[in-house]
């Protein structure tokens, strides 16, 4: 049902493996979710991409847990069905509990509301926010 | 500008100080930002809001810093242009450091972009991210 | 600023001043909004946009109040600071009150904060919602 | 499927139970939809965004039908599928017709088509839109 | 399904009738998709969005191709899924290669992107970018 | 405003300027605008948003100009100010004319209303979409 199709490892050109190898390895585990099997009809994306997350995601500032709900938030925000899958699965993986993910959907929740309220009040940003 | 006006504390009327004293007691803070100068027209939802969100951004689960990198994070996603510059204040009054803010901006801008590619190439859901 | 620039009715064509008299006439006004001058520098959209929503505007199944508040809920939920000007104003001048106004904003505001959290927990759809 | 399942009546706790119930004597009906059972994993939260729907869903300046049909429109400008559904089939209890729905449609879709060509022309905001 | 069913052309008024003869006149096709099969329940909307989209999606000074393109992009960045699918379909049949489909994507994914990058570092917009 | 500030060509570090450098090279244009002079502050993001940005808007199966009006059709739907300006510019300056402009403007229009039109129905997605 992906638009071009999804590229098991055993098709895949060395190119796309060499991807799928440095993700199991990156990540600690033996399987390649469908995300990377649609971007892979497209190497040179799935390679960008795939850097592009393993230098975003890695322990900085922040740390790695912080990022995944970061990343649910976001997913959660633009209604992606995918990536909430995904992203909530990674943020369990990387230590989310119940009650974590729980106020995170509070947080979420209730950013979303205050958004609106903010704007459809037309309210003029505060001096004190626009100085440095 | 702001529809219908912002309400100052001197002109409120107690049931609105009420919620601006226990704003200001529970930020250790000494004035009111427009958003909620801009909600006190409307006392029922000045009040609500204001009780959901102390409710939701105490610490918990989830420290006060994580929450506000989450609220960042949702408003930035969502192009309120009043939110971003009134939670990027409060992250930073939280703790967030520049090192921090650019880390967060980075997965922001990761997860919109891979919010699009999973929805553009329809990706199914893997089975492992459906079953609990 | 506007990309294209506005076009006043001195200037206008014959064919773009025929639209700005069916807008006024229709609103019973003797002014163009920005909108309309910036589409007028494509005839057949500003035409197109036009009847489309003299059409969908008028009194119908709903009453033009209640099709100024949908307009608003809709511009508020996507951060359009020009839509959300302009139908404020036209919602007040179709009858809006002050208090209709803060009901509106409480509604908008709670959709958009029960939508992610519907979506954050990825909740299945009732039966009952899917028979018709 | 839900991301921490759906608390069914029989397993719930008295504090859970106690929402549910108002939930059902306050719609007049005898079921709980599958939105409350899977925020039921978090009692705050059920119970805070339940008390703040009773409060903003009751009638006020804009009547039950009326904010029924704000809600469906905001849930179909963010694409949140469980809310369409949920929320069409509670405008329809409230008294929504076919002709209604039709003409609500038809107000979301326009509004999201003049957001864009709104922003899209970087049309400035009239001056007597600014002013109160 | 669908919220008011689909009607099918031996069903259909000879209103509906004309308008769907003149979409498979128009696409050279010999059958008509959902979309259209619920828009019938309101044959008003139903005629006015076939003209409107007969109109903007003809050749002009962009050609067909580009604009099914730009419209899968809309798509994509509001996660519309039946959009998606069935201008992914519309696009590929007025030549969309598999090589233009991944390049389609790396934009709207980057342009979704930076989209939040500039509005999450609050960017003043250049001078040079206001004057015409 | 910015919120870390813009960086100055004169006062940036060697690795910053090198970006900028190929920046102007690559563009064959002597200023830099404030998306990367913000970016700058995280010379990480700066590089990698660049060479992403690089790659995916050289000439490839689609051509610069087609690229430059699907960013402008994103930047659009998400309602970004910033991008909505740069992008408009960067399309001029790829050869979209006047006329461009308005059939992007109603594409993007159009693709934005029957987004809604097709997730307010519950359209279904035709059987002949899902199969490759």
């Amino acid at each position: 049902m992906a638009t071009l199709g999804l590229i098991e490892y055993k098709e895949a050109s060395s190119e796309v493996r060499a991807v799928y190898d440095d993700i199991m390895l990156t990540r600690e585990t033996d399987w390649i979710n469908n995300f990377w099997k649609a971007l892979a009809n497209d190497p040179v994306t799935l390679r960008r991409t795939w850097e592009s997350i393993k230098e975003i995601m890695r322990p900085g500032a922040l740390d790695p847990l912080t990022k995944e709900l970061i990343y649910v938030a976001v997913s959660v925000s633009n209604q992606c069905a995918y990536c909430i899958a995904s992203h909530t699965a990674a943020a369990r993986k990387a230590g989310m509990t119940d009650a974590m993910f729980a106020e995170l959907m509070a947080v979420v929740g209730m950013a979303n509301e205050t958004n609106r309220l903010a704007s459809g009040y037309q309210v003029e940003i505060d001096d004190r926010f626009l100085s440095r």
